[in-house]
């Protein structure tokens, strides 16, 4: 990974994590990222290192870009040992995906655009070329011949939305496929569970070698993520046996709160509940929401297709569009406060209501840091779904939580509580 | 920054960001960022990197839960030529934070318990303790005396809410303060544009070179970030006139696109303009959105204090819910498709009527990655912002963006249109 952006704050890597993934996919066995800056000298360090460590690949992400201070091209260029040179049929076919681009920006002066092609168009010789998605093409660069055997560097843009489709042009090349034949697959599993204490999983873990079960041979990490507990076992594929005993165990001790063995997350589970199939209902949703500002409905509609399954939301902020917006009775905020199970409720039946839709979640809180009190600190949120009951009733689960952390995550914690809510009201618990 | 979580692209790195920023500001200077997994031998490797670039402080986040998988501390330990030990008092420490913690978990095994806390109070000897915040200490330790001299290495937990409390804590520990005695504090100004192509702004810095701007004498990066150009240079105190003379050619160049020279986000530039001050009165602010699913919204309250300014949302995701929430004529939408300039204008207006808002915004868009057609492709949003204007008259910004990327792309994206098109309308530009 390169870009000072990164490193000195201003941008989170978005690259690394999908890029361990695919490489994962690939049978590749990631043992280290490094983020440097755009100094060139720190760059070539990070290479250094990771063939020291006899790496057989390296996936750069950044630095392509039409800038002076984007380098990493040229630093890959002299750690394989090979010159840089313009590739003049590349830089047409560059200036011919940025012409149309260009319309945008009527007053832009042509030899800048051109400079910048050039610039994005000078690779190392003899590197595999991946076509530009952006403007910015990648590189597979292998040493050049007669120098030592060492790692093949795939180089890729920055910007997720140009390397993500890179990819596949990565994997088809030469280069790589030559390193990823002589690779093993491990398998991944991974299994979740909601409302449990990560030390449990720990002693967990030690029953279940005590028990015989040769966690050594297999690779367990856990997790806590947004309020859940992700384990994630990776095996080689004849460990499989190693892998179900634990899995059984797991099972055995924590029924109550595994709620994902296939590796599907909240997310997935809610969405497809909500699709139904031949035994279930399709149903529809709609939130009501104060403290999450919106949020439950953003990740709600995060998924492709959810329109068919999301009716929208009441950003209910202020108390006057609660009850003007929401339908929640005046008297309810003032007899029982806006952060209230009382008012939950109202909220998740103002968003079946006026909104139209099949299921509705209620969530009111106080997100911090300014607003709380003894009684009801930063932190506490109510919640409430309300589902279809029988004989036309309304079926509800409501409760409260104190949720740790900042603005931030009380807020993102809010959507990972109220989804379970939503996932124990339409499997019919209580 | 450990963790296998990060490094098998479960979850993405927010330590790193935010302890670049931290360290930035106690003038250390950031080299490498390495994530690594739980696996010993890799971390082991990242730290004798490190320590063979002649880093004066490495900083690792994470490692330090109760599971046997999380090793930091053990590593560090032998990294420096320091034995584990218990700390007994430290373990009892612990033990009160966890113990009204437990209640949560009525059916938790002590022995259990017991056994994490020993876990997490086992300690190099001789390393400063900074207290837990979750249940994890954090550690700092310099080289076991008698080793040759070598980094300090600060151990912090992972989960961003334990780790950013316990910085201030590191800072004043005495093996970090007797580094940063040693350090040079930089400058860094970052400054905005919104609207122009990161090529302008090459071709501006080769400028700003031949009209004698010593721009190798400071750090310019500029990086393309959620569609704005942020540009950050990081300068020793003695460079502020080489910084000027820069800033002032980038004034007089982008004078339209340039809207913040002080590092304020766009966010922050709203939140002022709807804050109002002496001379411009306070204003609410209301969004009634379809493709942002509830992310406009969120990102407005996303800022603590926002409920002064924000009087809430309405998520318009199907079209029954634009007629019957947002007072959108359904007319319109037969006419013109949802997807176009009347109905984001009906929606801005719906906003402010329906939520008794001065400031509506309407978003509707295709955010794919289905749904496009040949007239109106996936990336198409209209945005339309409704003020009041003269004589009890409406004023209006309305407005049509083709966005790249992916579903997450174009929806974030258009939460950045929007506020500067917020921005613009309270601004009194057309």
């Amino acid at each position: 990974m390169t870009g000072t952006e990164v490193l000195t704050g201003r941008v989170s890597d978005r690259n690394g994590p999908w890029l361990a993934e695919r490489l994962r996919e690939a049978g590749v066995d990631l043992a280290h990222i490094a983020i440097v800056g755009d100094r060139p000298q720190d760059m070539r360090a990070a290479l250094d290192f990771m063939a020291a460590e006899h790496l057989d690949v390296i996936v750069t992400s950044g630095g392509l870009g039409p800038t002076a201070d984007d380098l990493t091209a040229a630093v890959v260029g002299e750690f394989q040992g090979r010159a840089m040179v313009l590739d003049e049929a590349l830089s047409e076919r560059i200036a011919r995906i940025v012409a149309p681009l260009m319309k945008r920006w009527p007053n832009i002066d042509p030899e800048a655009v051109a400079e910048a092609n050039r610039k994005q168009a000078t690779v190392p010789s003899g590197a595999e070329v991946l076509e530009p998605v952006g403007t910015a093409p990648g590189l597979v660069v292998t040493p050049e011949q007669g120098r030592p055997a060492g790692p093949t560097v795939v180089v890729l843009p920055g910007p997720p939305r140009e390397l993500q489709p890179m990819w596949s042009d990565a994997l088809a090349s030469e280069g790589l496929r030559a390193v990823l034949e002589r690779g093993t697959i491990y398998r991944q599993e991974t299994m979740r569970l909601f409302g449990i204490p990560e030390s449990e999983i720990a002693e967990t873990l030690r029953a279940a070698e005590r028990e015989g079960v040769e966690l050594d041979a297999i690779e367990v990490t856990t997790c806590l993520k947004r309020g859940e507990v992700e384990i994630v076992t990776r095996y080689e594929p004849d460990r499989r046996q190693t892998y179900e005993a634990l899995r059984a165990i797991l099972r055995e001790r924590h029924a109550d709160t595994l709620f994902s063995e296939d590796g599907r997350t909240i997310d997935e589970l809610v969405a497809d509940e909500l699709r139904g199939d031949g035994s279930r209902p399709a149903l529809s949703i709609a939130t009501a929401e104060s403290c999450t500002g919106g949020l439950m409905a953003a990740r709600l509609t995060e998924r492709a297709g959810s329109s068919d399954y999301v009716k929208g939301a009441i950003v209910a902020y202020s108390n006057d569009v609660k009850v003007a917006a929401a339908g929640v009775p005046a008297e309810l905020i003032e007899r029982h406060g806006a952060v209230s199970g009382e008012v939950a409720e109202a909220l998740a039946d103002g968003a079946r209501a006026r909104l139209g839709a099949d299921v509705g979640i209620g969530i009111t809180g106080i997100a911090g840091p300014g607003g709380g009190s003894p009684e009801k600190p930063v932190g506490l949120v109510w919640l409430s779904v309300a589902t279809p009951g029988q004989a036309g009733q309304t079926a509800r689960l409501t409760r409260s939580v104190n949720l740790p952390g900042g603005r931030a995550d009380v807020r993102d914690r809010s959507t990972t509580v109220a989804l379970h809510l939503v996932r124990r009201a339409l499997l019919g618990e209580s």
